[in-house]
C-alpha cells in the first residue's frame, strides 16, 4: 500500500476540527450552539456586490486573467490610495482568498527548510501554508499582560538565521485584535532592512479599527519597498468569506514577477468571485460606519462582560474581530469540550477556539481561548453569561 | 535586498506566456487573432448552472464547508455512478479547480526531492504543481508516431526509484487527446501494484471521447482501491473553466484524510462556483450529446484539413480537444511568435502553443504545436488555411 508523505502527516489539523463532532452532537440533542470559534461575520454582504453576481450576463463561464484583470486592479489600487498606500496595478496580483496569497508569497521566496519568523499566537493556518512548503515557523511570544504587543525586537534578532526569510505578522490580529502601533512596524522595518529579509503583512482585517485608532500599513512606510509584502482579502471586509478572493501587493518587482508564476500555474481565480469583489468597490463608506460601529459596540460588550467573570483575564483588542481570553481552567481544550459535550443552560451552549492551536510553542496558550465577535450584542451577551455558569460548573 | 527562492525561480513559465505580447501587439495593429493556444471553449456554460447563480439568494457570502457540502458531494458520487465510477460522499474532496486538486494530491504524496512519473508530453502546469511542492517530475516519452499511446511498461519501471511516489496520467490526454485503452489501464494497475505506488489520473475530459470510443477510469479498476486517485473538475465538462471547481476522488481514506487537512488550511472553495457546480449536475444528456458531436465534427474538419498541409504529421486524438501536430519547422516556438509577429493574411492570424512547453525532456517537441479545437468549423477552417499559407512563407 502506498503511503502518505511526511508532509501530509505534518499538517496540522485545525484547532477546532476535533471540536465539530461535539457541536454536532449537541445540535442533534436540541442544543442551540452560539458559535464564537470562527471568523464567519454574520454581517450582510453590501448589495451592490451581491447584485454585480445575480445582475451578471455571463453566457461562458471563462478563465480570468491569471492575476486578475487590469480593470479590478487599477481599482484596487485606488481604494488603496484612500487608505494611504500608493502603488499601481502591477503590484498587485489577484489570488483565490488571502490563503493563496500566503501559499504563493511563502512559495516565492522560502525553500524547504527555511523559516519565518511569526509573533504568537497567530493565525493558525499560517503552519498549513508553511507546512504545505515545507518551511518551519518560529514563534516568537507574545504575551496577554502585555496586550499581546510587538515582542521585544531583540526577541527576534535572536532567532534570526541563515534560514529565515521573512517576518509574519498580521495587522491587525488575528486572534488577538492587536493593532501595531507606527513605532511597532517601524523597529520592524529596521530589523528586516538590516538582515534583507521580507516583512509579510497579513492586512485583511485593515477597516476594522476601533478608538479612533489607525491601522498603519507596512506599504505606506518608506524604504520598505523592496522588503514589504501585503496580503489582503475581500473575505472580512465585505463580509464575502465565501467569495475567496484575496491579493498579494508588493512593490519588489521580482517577487511580483516569481508569485505570477504560481498564479498561472492555477489558471485563474474564480470569476463570479471577481464579479463580486470589482463592483464591492463601489460599496458606500456609510456601510464600514455602521459596520465598524456594530463591532466595536460588541467589542465593548464582550469585552465588559467578560472582565465579570471571576478569573478571566482579556486582552483588549483594537482591531479585527476577535479576543483572546485566559479562563480560570488548566486546559482549554478540554473546557472547550466539556461545553459541547456535557453542559447546556437551558439548551443553550456555545462553541470557542482553544488557543493552543494559535501557538507553535507546545504548552502555550493551554488557559486561553479564542472568542469571535461575529454575533450580535444580545447574543453575545447570552454567550458570556453561559460561559460564566460553565466555568462555574465545570470548576465545581 | 532580500532574494527568491529557488523554488520561486525554478517555477516554469507558462508555455504561451511569452507569446502573449505579440499577440496583443497583433491585435493593436488591427489584425484578428484566432485562439487555438488555450482550452477555453467556446461552448455556453448551461443554463441551469448560470441560472443557480443568478437567482441565488445568498445575503452573506459565507465560507463553504472545506471538502464541499454532503449534498454536492453525494450528488456528484450519483453523476460518477452513472460512469461506472462507485464512489461515497466520503471519498471526495471538493477543491479550486483541479489545480488545487492536483497541488493537494502531490502535497499528500509526496516530500522535497520525491519523483513522479508522468508520460510526456503533458499538461505544462504538472511542472508547475510539482515544482510548487518540490517534487521531481520525472517524464517516459510518448511518441506521435505511435499517437501518443502508453509507453512500454518497462520504460515506466526503468525509472522507478525509492523517491518515485506516483505515476500521473491525463486520460483523455491534454495534449494529445490520447485516450488509454482498458489494457494499458491495466498494465499501470499492475506497475503501481507492484511497487507501492500511487496512480494519479487527471479525467477532467472524461465526457469526451470521439468514433464511440469508451473512456477507462482508474476508479473503475478492482484491486486499484488504495492507490488510486483521480482529478476532476467541471471546468471543460460544463464549459465552466472560470468556475474553479474540481475535486479529489479516493477510495484510500489516509490520502483523503490528508488531503483534507491542505482543504482546511485554505478554508473553502468559492461559494458561488459551487451553486453552479451543484446545478450543473442537473444538465440534461442532451446538452452532453450536443457539445460531444461538436467537438467530434471539429476534430475531424481539424485533423482532415491539417493533413492536407505537405509536412504536417498529426497524431488523431480519440478524446479531450486538443491534437499535437508536427509542422515542417525546426523551432515551433520561433514560428509561433512569427506568426504573430511578422504575418497576417487579410488581417488574420494565429495563436498556437509551441509543444515544447509540454515535455520535460529539453529539446523534444521543438517542431510541434498544440492546438485546441475550441473554435467552430468554419473558424477551425480558416485557422487551418492561415496556418498553411504562413508555412509556406515562413519556409521560403
Amino acid at each position: 500500500m502506498p503511503s502518505i508523505s511526511q508532509k501530509g502527516n505534518s499538517m496540522p489539523q485545525s484547532p477546532i476540527r476535533k471540536l465539530v463532532p461535539f457541536a454536532e452532537a449537541a445540535k442533534k440533542n436540541g442544543t442551540k450552539v452560539f458559535h464564537l470559534n470562527i471568523g464567519q461575520p454574520d454581517i450582510k454582504t453590501p448589495q451592490i456586490a451581491l447584485d454585480a453576481v445575480k445582475n451578471n450576463a455571463i453566457q461562458v463561464l471563462s478563465y480570468a486573467r491569471s492575476e486578475g484583470s487590469e480593470e479590478y486592479r487599477t481599482k484596487l489600487a485606488n481604494y488603496y490610495a484612500k487608505n494611504d498606500i500608493h502603488v499601481a496595478a502591477n503590484n498587485i496580483i489577484a489570488t483565490t482568498g488571502g490563503s493563496e496569497a500566503l501559499l504563493f508569497t511563502i512559495g516565492s521566496i522560502t525553500d524547504p527548510g527555511d523559516e519565518i519568523i511569526i509573533p504568537e499566537p497567530f493565525y493558525a493556518n499560517y503552519n498549513g501554508f508553511s507546512t504545505a512548503s515545507g518551511v518551519k515557523v518560529v514563534p516568537v511570544i507574545s504575551k496577554i499582560e502585555d496586550n499581546f504587543a510587538l515582542p521585544a525586537i531583540e526577541d527576534f534578532e535572536k532567532l534570526i538565521t541563515s534560514k529565515t526569510k521573512a517576518i509574519l505578522i498580521c495587522n491587525p490580529g488575528n486572534p488577538t485584535g492587536y493593532l501595531y502601533s507606527e513605532a511597532e512596524i517601524e523597529k520592524l522595518k529596521q530589523v528586516v532592512l538590516k538582515h534583507d529579509l521580507f516583512l509579510i503583512a497579513d492586512e485583511v482585517y485593515r477597516e476594522f479599527t476601533y478608538d479612533g485608532e489607525k491601522h498603519n500599513s507596512v506599504m505606506a512606510l518608506g524604504g520598505l519597498e523592496q522588503n514589504a509584502i501585503m496580503i489582503d482579502s475581500v473575505s472580512k471586509r465585505y463580509s464575502m468569506c465565501g467569495a475567496r478572493i484575496g491579493c498579494i501587493v508588493s512593490k519588489n518587482e521580482d517577487f511580483i514577477n516569481t508569485a505570477i508564476k504560481f498564479a498561472q500555474a492555477r489558471l485563474s481565480p474564480p470569476t463570479y468571485a471577481l464579479l463580486a469583489s470589482e463592483a464591492a468597490l463601489d460599496t458606500p463608506q456609510s456601510y464600514f460606519d455602521e459596520v465598524i460601529e456594530e463591532y466595536q459596540e460588541r467589542r465593548d460588550t464582550l469585552i465588559a462582560e467578560l472582565q465579570k467573570i471571576d478569573g478571566v483575564k482579556v486582552a483588549n483588542p483594537k482591531g479585527a474581530f476577535y479576543c483572546i481570553a485566559e479562563l480560570p481552567v488548566k486546559n482549554s481544550d478540554d473546557f472547550a469540550q466539556w461545553i459541547l459535550e456535557k453542559f447546556n443552560h437551558n439548551n443553550e451552549t456555545v462553541m470557542v477556539a482553544p488557543a493552543g492551536g494559535f501557538y507553535s510553542t507546545e504548552g502555550e496558550g493551554k488557559n486561553q481561548v479564542r472568542i469571535a465577535y461575529v454575533l450580535n450584542k444580545t447574543d453575545l451577551k447570552r454567550c458570556v453569561e453561559i460561559l460564566k455558569i460553565a466555568l462555574e460548573k465545570y470548576n465545581s
